[in-house]
């Protein structure tokens, strides 16, 4: 007998006959002994039409009541989950963030869990109820309803998993779990059985839209057992566990392949290289909101260099116009902009131990004739910035040279 | 400077333009340098929609979770109308029943207020914010979520303004007062400007729907100032006030006329004259969760009487079924129904001390030739069973013969 949290987003309990097909599921592990905390998201749609009465309303609704306001979205799928529960004559009880109670501080639409109650719910399991718990959704110190932003489900679910000390976080999506890249670029794409929380976590910022980062993150730290899987499909989906699981095994050097058409590349040409100046190029940039996500600056050669960062291809115009007074106040000869381009990684912790990833990769590339623009690594990743008409290309010649779609001698 | 607590229905808080309209009223209200507490139903079709839900999965929905999902409609208008006062400059907060703490007893979908903790909202009220209450709600001691029944915002009102000690509790309703009786029947029918808590309880349980009858109790009880407004038009209502305001005015005997078209009529014909015998024939029809509304039975003739009561016209062949049974065992001669009448009766706590107000009733029903078939009385009530095709005529008899389309010389 285990416990499990398992948690069921929008599209999983989007009408009333998916909420009883989730019902349907949670009573079969019941049935089996096993004790169950179910978090679930707003009915899919519901958190979208609140937002929209909120903006008919106020341009910037006021964060404290848009809490209020989106909240109402899980506390009616708890309600319904627990009735469909009910009438398979399973006793449930549902409960709000706040009735948890689940802390968290006071940041209003992205706030961040601090800590759970977890008494009345062991209470109920001890009961042999079923708990079905508001996904998304916390209190402040002063009772505020607070919500934990976009996708903060996820994090509710390993939160609760966490402070249970359940076996099993189980996410339900709309994928079977988690492939070495996505199956509709390369069609030999592989589910893998098991990744590590680092690699989920670059396979994840990526691109790969799976999980909330902030729930891999939690359950990295708190080494809460992750498994993805279809809300509607069998099949066993994909463990994220703690780094040491794969100590012992034959383990393959490259997981997964994730990539990104969202970017564009800035330029600022000619930088005299002196101190202070990168600081003073990208503050601007940041002061204006414009998340950047990579930055490369080679050796200065004639004492200038050329500072190269990615930002959302919607920010680049934006980003342009701001360096165009910027460069020329710090002394450099301009700025050139891309947004054909994208961004491709190759993610494994095996690559830690192995020397030649890159230059496989990179051998790979070449064999196909494509140009790399930017290379940045990490300890588990390699990205490499290319043209992005040959995306499709270098996915697949990468997955093959990798030899990613072969399963592992040994499970992994 | 006063503090009003003001109640907002379903359908003054319909749209989100409705929701503006109110924050409009508020907000001239507050600039006037008044403290607001304002207790605001579900948009109009939204609590319907929840049930529907539920009823999609649960034909008798779990009561716990049919008040954890139907309360969020209350919680959606909260925060909108805490947005559109923001968006007008005034800082407000909404309240969920819980958040106030508004304490009930635990019955669930008809819970019963207990206690207020108001000191969160006098806080608020201290820094100038709009206090913004969900109607209907409470939570119970273990902090589950309980709702008050229908038109359970009414009683919010209510209850707030006792626990705040208000300068009057204004409910805002799609009529603009409460008349001497139903204006399309009476073309002459005049809005009251007072009216006592006796006579509203007798003008809102006859079926004059202004009012929730539970609300008007608790005024009563706790001699909180209420006053029914339109929310869209501008006037000043009908205030309905302890009685003791009246007792050195010049009252009127009658203050209005009530009716019911809803009733149906059922008599137990030849009952022997013995003990116990209304009591055998009346608890199944309790047993059956049946309400009766009029009882009437009069002196024996022949040791054997005849026992006639009312009953929702819905529950008259249910009733029926019940006493054909009933009947036999207690040795009556058997039962008759008629569901073509109606209940008609006026209303005013001046006939308290005012002889000859019943033969004047009764003589103004003679000169039109309608019979009267059956008659009870209260205090300050005098009700009679008529043919239903006789009730426009007879209630623009009675409003004329007791002259309540004069306005009082003295202003009542």
């Amino acid at each position: 007998m285990s416990l499990f949290v398992q948690k069921y987003g929008g599209t999983s309990v989007g009408t009333v006959e998916r909420i009883e097909a989730v019902a349907d599921k949670v009573a079969r592990f019941r049935e089996q002994g096993h004790d169950m905390v179910v978090v679930v998201s707003a009915m899919s749609g519901e958190t979208n039409r609140l937002i929209g009465l909120a903006h008919e309303i106020q341009e910037t609704p006021d964060p404290r009541e848009m809490d209020v306001l989106v909240s109402t979205g899980e506390q009616v799928t708890i309600a319904l989950l627990c009735m469909a529960l009910k009438k398979r004559g399973w006793d449930a009880r549902s409960y709000t963030g706040g009735q948890v109670r689940i802390l968290t501080d006071d940041a209003h639409t992205k706030a961040r869990i601090q800590e759970i109650d977890e008494q009345h719910i062991r209470a109920d399991l001890h009961a042999g109820r079923v708990v079905v718990v508001a996904g998304f959704q916390g209190v402040d110190e002063k009772c505020n309803i607070t919500t934990l932003g976009r996708g903060g489900s996820d994090t509710t679910g390993v939160a609760l998993a966490a402070a249970l000390k359940a076996d099993e976080c189980q996410i339900y999506t709309d994928v079977d779990g988690v492939y070495t890249t996505d199956p509709r670029v390369v069609d030999s794409a592989r589910r893998l059985e098991k990744i590590t929380f680092e690699e989920m976590l670059e396979m994840a910022s990526l691109g790969s839209k799976v999980l909330q980062i902030r729930a891999v993150e939690f359950a990295g730290k708190y080494g809460v057992p992750l498994r993805v899987l279809h809300s509607f499909q069998e099949g066993p989906g994909t463990l994220i566990t703690l780094d040491e699981e794969y100590s012992e095994m034959e383990q393959p050097v490259v997981s997964g392949i994730a990539f990104n058409r969202d970017e564009a590349k800035v330029t600022v040409v000619g930088v005299p290289d002196t101190p202070g100046v990168a600081s003073r190029i990208l503050a601007p940039i940041g002061a204006a909101n414009i998340e950047i996500d990579v930055i490369v600056q080679n050796v200065a050669e004639d004492k200038s260099t050329d500072l190269t960062f990615t930002v959302h291809r919607n920010d680049m115009a934006k980003a342009e116009a701001i360096l165009a007074e910027v460069a020329k106040e710090v002394g450099a000869k301009g700025v050139t902009t891309d947004d054909k381009i994208c961004k491709l990684s190759i993610v494994g912790v095996g690559m830690r131990s192995h020397a030649g990833v890159a230059s496989k990769m990179f051998a790979a590339l070449a064999k196909d004739g494509i140009n790399i623009q930017m290379i940045t690594t990490s300890e588990i990743k390699i990205s490499v910035i290319i043209d992005e008409r040959y995306l499709e290309l270098a996915v697949r010649g990468l997955h093959s040279a990798f030899e990613l779609d072969v399963e592992p001698t040994e499970s992994r």
